[in-house]
């Protein structure tokens, strides 16, 4: 067998127990507690150290382009970054073009992302023309081809409207797809923004007041309500408000399949970034919320109501953030000039695995939100998520007692700075296997572009996975 | 004195108590328990009957043009038969033209209703066009002329976006106005009717579907969370459904000033009606819905979260009603062409009052509904709403023991049909006085067209009246 | 006829309106605009004040024996401190002995009453013993004399248990009673007290720590749902905490009968009383509560769900507070040795009404929370609470512009300190009418002991009385 | 090794896959997919089979004195019926005497059991008297010896008060331990039982009537309460109505560490029992509830709200459940006459996983529900409840196609029937393994008297487990 991993404590989304485990072909073949050594042909010693599945990123913008430039990310600088995180799947998106089939955007897409991957991928269909039942159709295709995962933009001019919406939602429902959602409400978010201009509010901070707390919530509230008509599952993206939170809650009291994801981002900062020197730096989509959404996203994670953590990683350089006070083209820019986006695909397993360790979650938690619920709630643990028999060998070796300083030089994307700049965790990954291979040890990618694969996700049941 | 009723039983918003009432120049000049029958021209015994206040009916569509028609009562007809049910007041509705300015349109529309009004009414104006600052400041100019009341509508294509909703609602807040709202979800509902006629699924019933009970709380739940994010007092018009029942009460017990009015017809009957042989002819916005959503209605008259009822009367002719089978046009109809609306300004208050006569409510709750919570919420209560020394004598005397079987022959519009046709009632009207003058009595109309006077109303204080 | 107040303008629980007020007999002969002045005996201009029913003070302890004293104001000092407060009606309390019959303890404490009244009062009987079937049927006797109030402790020895309770409830229901509840969790009291004082914790604060929010809001829950079980109304004196308040509040909601009183203390004071050095002079049950609680007080007052504010006026002087330092037998006291209770029986109307002044609620509100709503619910409203053609003429002048600052001296009690010493506030009672007499006029009582009449109450129907 | 069970479907709680188990020592060794056959001294082909951890039956009370009688199964034919329904540990019942130390209590319960018990086994204690600190204190030795669960009833004469039900959760949560409860209001209960027999109304139903949802609710209501005023974990034992599961639903939501019990006969049956002619065989406490808490129980087991299924064994015969009729003396019974409890250790885990495969839940939450919540929340996770490298290997295999109709003579304990009887199954177990030894298969009992042993349990943490 190629490799033994031993002496470990496994970390699985509900046990943590010591055992050994044994990796042939790039799966997991064995778990047991006294192996034969000779068997193997690599032998790894994990004393002290927790043995945990490889973080699934539900949520990046690779090589993304957006108000006339391209995220500083590609394809291989995102998953060479993903893969020094202990994050061994990302799903990308797939921006559909109008007229467009739904798979032939995913081929389109796939043509770019397959030869540079270095971990394994998959994809999300963000919606942009369900205007004929031929296009709607295309759906299935998609969905028989391993991509069952759609997103609409409530916001935007490449959004859709809450009928194209409801269309989707009904369709996803019988065809086992899952529809997730950017909501933020388009008309209000637009007059605000007018109104501010008008008055001169140019300032990062009024990105975040023409998007604030009620611009998100009333669109999460409504998103929700649209599943409920089409009785269908829902996944809400980059959910970071209380009064969406809220929603979500109560919505999955009474039984509907409503599911949110939140990210690292939300969880450690504040509107209160907007208020810094380079506060346009921070500008993304939906932007931080106040300390009361923060705390009420954090009991959601409590409490089982927040089901996936993502990342949203969308880098663009500081001199493209530039332009929210100087334009391309040299005239005055504003809040709404700046690319939309952060930097996080390397910080997620890290931070929130930090905070494992100071007791704010288990550990156990921090794998079901990164790792097992993404598996099942995408349709791919059957090959990823967890630390089990059969599955594909996607192990993060974490020593809960190293220190770590996160900082831009640090990380191994492309990008120029980072939010988490100077963010101190205690407890770092230090090593990832992709499929059994060594990707990244002691701060070093050692992996390949082109290594990764696409990864053909199962389509969701009715009522989604149980969690 | 020109008036003295003596021997009724008064009954107030909160108070039910024997005395005499004197009236004098159209006005309530005293009440009390000795007069001396002298002083007065004229003296009526009311022994066993309730005295109570004309009531308001905040929500009528009179001359109005509507699906290549004009609703089948005027400012005469709709007037003469509110008079003979009891009601002395009708707020009628104003839609703004495009580029007009809200006060012309007032006093276009009333150039109409002056020569023709038998009662008192005023107007709320249905905003069309906000496009510019100049527009949104007219708003204004109708305030300060007595008009302190606008709609919006969700859907129909004269409706506003959810930025122009919000814009009305920050300015409406600013200047004392009430901003009222026809909630349905237009995006959905167009997809459904889109749907459903695809599928030859033409009859009244996917009238219904179409504007199903979600596709109406959806959008009260929006409207809600706008009125919020506008920090601005709310007026749900013709509410009919669960969801948004449960909407407003959790919004009022949070402390908002959100208030939502409702209309026999949907306390009456439900759904079911559309699948009656002459379904179309019950066709109106939003339709009645499943019994539940009853239930949630009577629960919210119940508990308080109920502010008033109101007819949103506007009838049409079966003729018309039967565009839903054929189109004036020779061609196929189907529920789409069928002019929308139903008849109601004469049954209201008698169907009220009847329910409080079998104990469903008290008769209290039913003048603080049907006149004086309109009264204070519309800003006219110096003037209507309530049986008080000052005020206008707009009274009706009610026996509490005649039986009525309502007919359209016994009714006093111009229509030839009405849902409410074989309702029997126990307990009716049996005198009505506008400003002191007897405009009903015993089954007939003695009012006078022309006789109405326009009522200016007074502004809204942020917080709503305290009802 | 007697009196004229003329110029006035008139407040009741709904409007505010200008009118002449004519008393005859003690009672409002009319309400009106043009009276003839030579018709009356007595004429006042009330240019400049509001006309205000006198109030109902719902909860008042005179000559209270407890802890081995009896509290400072009988009959006399108790209720001539009401008329100079504006208030003009008390409700007592009577213990009910072992053995004895409900109507036997009413018939017992009002010859204590009868010569000492200086207003109108009536009583409320503490529920002592209903061991027999025989004693629980002598509440239907009390109800048919005309008292059809009780009230059960949940703590305190006399108090009852759950069983007895809920007997009362069942009982009342059927006779039309209304039961009162003192709700505390007496086991939990009990045994915090006794940890309490074995660690040495015997200040004021701890008499507050061992009826915590929870020590009360527990049993509120408690007493809601015994009362849901028995489908019985409920009314639960002296709210103040949040989680009692947040249960009415849910309970009336849905429907049930279920009313809450609060107190002139809970709005005014916190917790923080009891850091004071003299925090003993405050002790009283239910203690005030943290900031939360008084803010959920407030906001039950604004939503309609605190339905009455009344005093638990029951002072002892500072000689027997300081029990609580040295007992009366020279041994070390604590915070259980301190008669319980602050004096308010004055403060009540015009605390309130000046906080209306201060436009944190109406004067309408003010007017129901303090006089028609007690009248409503406990059955006198055929007598008392609104200013209104046929009722007693207890009215009460108010100059909403004089400044008055509360302190023990200014008071007409017997007591020698005030929880409420320095409170300033703006607008004040200048006059108070009981039947038309003047008992009360600028700072001087004129009243008569003796004067007030015991008024006999009538049934409450099922659900109680439209508020 | 010892034992290699292969080729069966494995089912976690959170996971179904397809892998082998090698057993030795006990102990499962090793889970994987290629072990070396010569390896093993016994082989089990499980293909086509679930392979499933042994249930663990939190409430149970063998040979139990109660009512004049000793519940029908000792300790030998409870475990016996355990192993034969694949539940591989009971917890029982101690009840601490008056007077006794906690540990004394539960060596002298255990010196029964230790010599009977067929499958492992462990106990809750029963607090009987905290009424000094000594006793209170003599909770921690307990804990530490590994019994770190304590039970308070709030009925019945043994019951402890409000005060003492305080008390132990305060001290509870110090120590680490777990405070379930049997929550009915003992008052009302007592006063209902009063009043239905003075009507003469003595049969089964009023059993029911007098334990209805309030009587339950209520407590469970008050339970919640006082875990929160303690800050303290609490685990209500057997919860069967609505009200209760809403107030565990919204404390979990807030974040509190409240845990529920159910047991399947309150999923299965309803009230309706005790309308049968032998409704007395029935008879057990609390009763079941009518169709809506039974739905509220299964919305709760969906939404996560019902942490573990329990059986509450408790059988007695049928002679004796006759003592409803005629008491043992000769004279007329009625249901308070009737011994509690009904059978059950044999049925749950059938029962569950049945309606697994049904549809009605997955088998991964059957699993979660019976043996890894039971697990983790008592304290035996490091030994039991899980198909795990390292845990006892208490194994059950389970034959999803197995038609099986429930009688009393199939099952394998010693009474005389059981509620159960003709209820049909699909799916049932074909064997159990009890730490690695085959004590059940193909219907027969293959274990031995005595082979049980006490499990010492692990201390609790403060919020409760993560489950």
């Amino acid at each position: 067998m190629d490799l033994l991993i031993k002496n470990g404590t496994i970390v699985t989304a509900i046990e943590t127990y010591q055992a050994d485990i044994a990796v042939s072909g790039g799966k997991i073949a064995a778990i047991g507690t006294d192996f034969n050594e000779q068997d193997f042909h690599d032998i790894v010693d994990a004393r002290g150290k927790l043995v945990l599945p490889g973080a699934i990123d539900g949520h990046t913008h690779l090589a993304l382009p957006f108000g006339g430039t391209i995220s500083s990310d590609d394809y291989y600088a995102g998953t060479r970054s993903a893969a020094c995180g202990g994050t061994t799947t990302v799903f990308d998106f797939v921006q559909q073009n109008p007229g467009e089939r739904m798979l032939d955007a995913v081929k389109r897409r796939d043509a770019l992302a397959a030869p540079d991957a270095a971990v394994d991928y998959s994809f999300h269909i963000g919606v942009g023309d369900v205007s004929t039942d031929e296009l709607l159709d295309s759906m299935e295709e998609a969905v028989e081809y391993g991509i069952p995962s759609f997103k609409v933009y409530m916001v935007y001019d490449f959004g859709v409207d809450d009928g194209s919406f409801y269309k989707v939602l009904q369709r996803a429902k019988k065809i086992g797809a899952l529809v997730g959602v950017h909501a933020e409400n388009k008309d209000v978010n637009n007059l605000l923004v007018q109104q501010y201009l008008a008055e001169g509010k140019t300032s990062a901070w009024w990105h975040y007041m023409s998007k604030n707390e009620l611009v998100e919530g009333e669109a999460d509230v409504r998103a929700v309500n649209l599943a409920k008509m089409a009785e269908a599952p829902l996944y809400i993206v980059h959910l970071a408000d209380k009064m969406g939170m809220d929603a979500v809650t109560e919505a999955r009291r009474q039984g509907y399949p409503i599911f949110a994801e939140t990210c690292p981002q939300y969880l450690h900062f504040t509107n209160e970034v907007y208020k810094r020197d380079r506060g346009r730096d921070f500008v993304c989509s939906p932007p931080m919320k106040n300390q009361e959404s923060q705390n009420a996203i954090w009991d959601g994670i409590a409490n089982g109501n927040i089901t996936t953590i993502a990342t949203d990683h969308c880098p663009f350089k500081q001199a493209e953030k530039d332009w929210g006070i100087t334009k391309k083209d040299g005239t005055p820019g504003d809040f709404t000039t700046i690319p939309n986006g952060c930097a996080g695909v390397e910080n997620m397993y890290p931070y929130v695995l930090a905070q494992a360790g100071a007791g704010r979650l288990t550990f156990n938690k921090a794998v079901q939100l990164c790792a097992s619920n993404p598996a099942k709630l995408f349709g791919l643990s059957h090959r990823k998520g967890a630390v089990r028999v059969g599955l594909d060998a996607d192990l993060v070796l974490y020593d809960p007692e190293k220190e770590f300083t996160i900082t831009n030089e640090a990380m191994h994307g492309d990008t120029d700075h980072t939010i988490w700049e100077g963010v101190k965790l205690k407890g770092y990954p230090i090593a990832t296997y992709s499929r059994g291979r060594l990707v990244f040890k002691d701060g070093e990618f050692l992996g390949r572009r082109g290594a990764g694969e696409l990864i053909k996700c199962k389509k969701l049941s009715f009522h989604g996975p149980e969690l």
